[in-house]
């Protein structure tokens, strides 16, 4: 335990992960964006653009069943929760930089609050296999793009080693930005009350645990009189937490070249598995794997029967729940927008040669 | 003036343009997207996924400037408030299929909401330079995508003379959907009272006459006690009403080849244009036109300072509201994400060849 200190986002003493405990939690929800929640988080005001407050929608798909639709964020992810807070406490630190390792959503997400927040932000690329769509946002919101020889991991090495001399990281091993991302818990109990299960895609494994305290929150304000059980989801090929599960181990088992069309779980060494494993275990909930095959048809499924956009590692939690066939309230959070990803989805189009044959079209 | 019928969206007698008049409105929010307003709108309930509710945020280019961020909707433009609205009354009048001609938002919107509302969409397209990512969500939302020789003009030809004998049509010459367009003004009204200035994109012209009907039923009810000057804003490739009214002319200049790089609002002869014109006269507003250059700026300035990502289209209202300086409380809207148009966006990248230099690139 340690006293409160924005600059402090890893244990001094052996580098493990940290967690932020609020005192004196109430519950006065008022105005927008995650502060309307000021008063469960550690901050009490700091930069906004509007995040939060997403669809909850009623899924034709299976009874019981609510999609959390965080696509419908400002930089198109659930990032945004989080890095409304990163960046302010990044501020409060007085730092003038932030750096991130990411090749996705993380980096549109640093980038645009860093450029709110008037700071500089540095994101880290491994060099090579980089899809050119997913710097865009980073690169239209004004921050550095680096690229860096190998992996992911190295890129991550890179920022914990090296970055953090110079800038503030604001990679998911923060604490301080899992206390934004709680807050989707405190939309869907305003909306819905606690529901019986949540399901949360599981990449680097941060979202799952802070959505998890966010009920737990409630549950200690004696606004919640059950809590849900948190199920995360990994895609097959990238599921360390998920096959460690299945074998009843008390260790991920690491992958070193995870494979699956859902680029944003696309990661075989998930940080924050130690938090993800308590939230499932505490929530009686479980992890699960879903096939690349199965991602797709939920994301097809849930365009053409809900109407949203998912990118596929939005739609995993969604082919979840199908698959698990769960009953009760259940929500599953999609957490970013198909435009993302677009080259994930397939186009083909009928050519027609007259106004004739249009209407002969449209009359069958 | 007609008794209200969910099929008649053009006049019967001479083909012009019909405006939704609903009687007794009454001041009642309640609950979330655009059905929220079910009490000023024509429907009491229908097709929802979550629109509206955007982001309204303070923007830090100018001192009384304000972002309306409708790239927030569910798939990432201002056209999801109006389709939730045109599907909702397609589904009423018994149709089981609706078509539209677009290249772009249009057919995402009303792809998405079809098919929550489990109706068959036909999106009709001119063959050849169409932007594949434009087609990507209306294809992952089921949509049929249909070719045709011509230009965008032909497309919406036939739609308007051969498809509404088979499918009802949501271009936006459809009132209703204009009803649910006018809901930009409530959110606005409640989160800012009414402004001095709102400014917006005019492309087939349907929305800035939308979001005027809004402020204006408002001041009917006796809730605003002023009303805003609407500024229609332009491209200059494509200006025809921006340069009507430059020479005081009162009928639009059409331009048979629009050219800009604001794909959304490249439109030569805008089918609403005596609704775009009568509201910016009686609210004592006018058009104006601002160069690619200035929009291209104007989309840099609102990513790199506000944090916000517009398509180009969008940003031109940012573009206009910085040229003219306004004075007072000034509403943008900004009406389409910047992912809805990856293309238009520079990306460069440097290179470190180890941690050294990335310290050495941090610490400047």
């Amino acid at each position: 335990m340690f006293a409160p200190n924005y600059r402090l986002y890893r244990c001094p003493k052996c580098g493990g992960l940290l967690e932020v405990e609020v005192s004196n939690l109430h519950w006065t929800p008022k105005g927008r964006g995650v502060w309307r929640y000021a008063s469960m988080l550690p901050l009490k005001s700091g930069v906004s653009l509007g995040e939060g407050q997403t669809p909850l929608v009623k899924s034709v798909l299976g009874e019981g069943l609510y999609v959390k639709f965080d696509g419908a964020n400002p930089t198109g992810s659930f990032k945004d929760r989080g890095m409304a807070l990163g960046v302010t406490v990044a501020r409060e630190s007085g730092a003038n930089k932030v750096v991130v390792a990411s090749t996705g959503n993380t980096a549109a997400s640093a980038a645009a609050y860093a450029a709110r927040a008037g700071l500089r932000c540095y994101v880290v690329l491994p060099r090579g296999n980089v899809a050119r769509g997913k710097l865009v946002q980073a690169a239209l919101h004004g921050a550095e793009l680096v690229m860096v020889n190998g992996y992911f991991d190295k890129a991550l090495e890179y920022v914990v080693n090296y970055g953090t001399r110079y800038a503030y990281p604001l990679n998911s091993f923060n604490p301080w930005r899992l206390e934004g991302q709680k807050t989707l818990a405190f939309e869907v109990y305003e909306e819905l009350g606690c529901p019986d299960y949540v399901v949360v895609p599981v990449g680097n494994a941060g979202n799952i645990s802070a959505i998890w305290k966010g009920f737990k929150e409630l549950a200690s304000l004696g606004l919640c009189n059950k809590l849900p059980k948190m199920i995360g989801v990994q895609a097959e090929g990238a599921a360390p937490l998920a096959d460690a599960w299945e074998r009843g181990l008390e260790e991920p088992l690491f992958v070193d070249e995870p494979r699956t069309v859902a680029s944003a779980i696309k990661i075989g060494r998930p940080i924050n598995w130690p938090k993800a494993l308590r939230a499932v275990r505490e929530s009686g909930g479980f992890f699960v794997k879903v096939s690349d095959g199965e991602i797709i048809k939920a994301q097809r499924l849930l365009a053409t029967k809900d109407g949203l956009g998912a990118e596929p590692a939005g739609a995993a939690s969604v082919a979840a729940a199908l698959k698990l066939g769960l009953r009760g309230t259940v929500v599953a959070v999609v957490t970013g927008h198909a435009l993302k990803d677009p080259d994930a989805v397939e186009v083909s189009a009928r050519e027609v040669r007259n106004a004739d044959e249009l209407a002969e079209l449209l009359e069958r």
